[in-house]
């Protein structure tokens, strides 16, 4: 095993108990927590004897080579990501970085994505084939993502959306209902999920004509169904077909 | 709080470690465990106290309605997935028929689902958008799954396979490798992970061209990659598009 060891590590939604047996392990054992100021926040109580460096939103590379540069030095660090590391989170570009420390040996901890554990609070709304999709055109081609939602939608795909909103992107969550719209019914069974597992956390299931006007933000997790998708005593499922009548 | 308690667990891919410190803790206190054997033998010895009631597979309806009407007599009662249990899980199925047992409350505990888990041991090949399909075609129509693989292969979305194979389906990851390769290039890097968090683990980074060919089973798990996945170092990256030279 190389002492250079970094941990790119998912803390899932943001509950110290949605977290990994091995990802509190490894946070445990880890010299320097580094990661984006809410989800140092978020655990920084648990493991209090550490080094916390947390670094603003939209300096991910800056974030990325400090943790490699620290690991290089012989620290064992952690880059601590919300949800799963390897789902929009630091995993790829730390594995890009990578190459540039040779002797730093990268080890990914996955977590709960919330794409799981918003589903877990609706229901069972990704109980069958599903795509995840970024609403953020910070990176990606606005084309790029309406494509992928109209082939989504074309296939009859539950669509779970990842940062559906943001200030500057206020009606992308409409825009996005109605790509869908073009080819699943404006009945069609949502659900949206808010502040999973942190404070002000709230559900709430509603049709894809009503999506198009729910107020979304950064923390929000949204699901449009299939047109198998139903509600169930309150709650968003979407059936795999087991035959039980 | 309801006493008649059901709570639907996902474990993760197998390991105890890679269970959250919430499905460790359900777990501890559930009076009954539910669950397919394969998944019930992985976690028995952690949890001794208790009964384990196990089912072979293609049972899944008897065994809902048992956990159902286990926790209806006033067990508590968890039952036992493997990954998230909302993810072609029991968590659609329970909540079908728990409209029968109105006085069972149902919970869902999420768990590490097996595209994260294996994307964390491949690199981060689903770090940018990705569709989660099933080859299983028992409850699907096989011209819904071949849409599905058109449709996201034509988006350029990361597709990860689950089910790739069976003993009856032999042939099924070599048709989705077509299918796919209508729109993706046979260079596209591909990747397959077996038995993650089990007795013998094993994964494999190679071309859509090879993945045709590659020996997949029902414990296997295939990332086809979008146009820009690449290897880095060996690991399977999906960049999301940060600028860093």
């Amino acid at each position: 095993m190389s002492e250079k060891k970094l941990y790119v590590v998912g803390i899932g939604p943001g509950e110290y108990e949605q977290m990994t047996i091995r990802a509190a392990g490894v946070l445990s054992k880890s010299q320097i927590l580094i990661g984006y100021t809410v989800y140092i926040d978020l655990i920084r109580e648990y493991f209090p004897a550490k080094e916390c460096v947390s670094t603003p939103m939209m300096k991910e590379v800056e974030r990325c080579r400090m943790a490699l540069e620290k690991a290089d030095q012989g620290h064992v660090v952690s880059m601590v990501c919300s949800g799963d590391a390897g789902i929009y989170g630091m995993a790829g570009l730390i594995l890009e970085l990578a190459g540039e420390y040779p002797q730093v040996e990268v080890e990914m901890v996955a977590g709960v994505t919330a794409a799981s554990a918003g589903a877990a609070l609706l229901g069972a709304p990704v109980c069958h084939d599903f795509a995840v999709i970024s609403l953020s055109d910070l990176l990606t081609p606005k084309e790029q993502i309406e494509k992928r939602l109209e082939c989504a939608a074309m296939s009859d795909l539950v669509i779970c959306l990842y940062n559906p909103a943001s200030r500057r992107r206020k009606d992308y969550l409409k825009w996005a209902c109605e790509v869908v719209g073009r080819y699943q019914s404006p009945d069609t069974v949502c659900g949206m999920v808010k502040n999973i597992g942190r404070e002000g956390q709230a559900m709430e299931l509603m049709t894809l004509r009503e999506l198009a006007d729910a107020p979304a933000d950064m923390f929000t997790t949204v699901y449009i169904g299939s047109s198998k998708t139903t509600v169930k005593n309150g709650r968003m499922v979407t059936p795999r077909g087991y035959r039980y009548v």
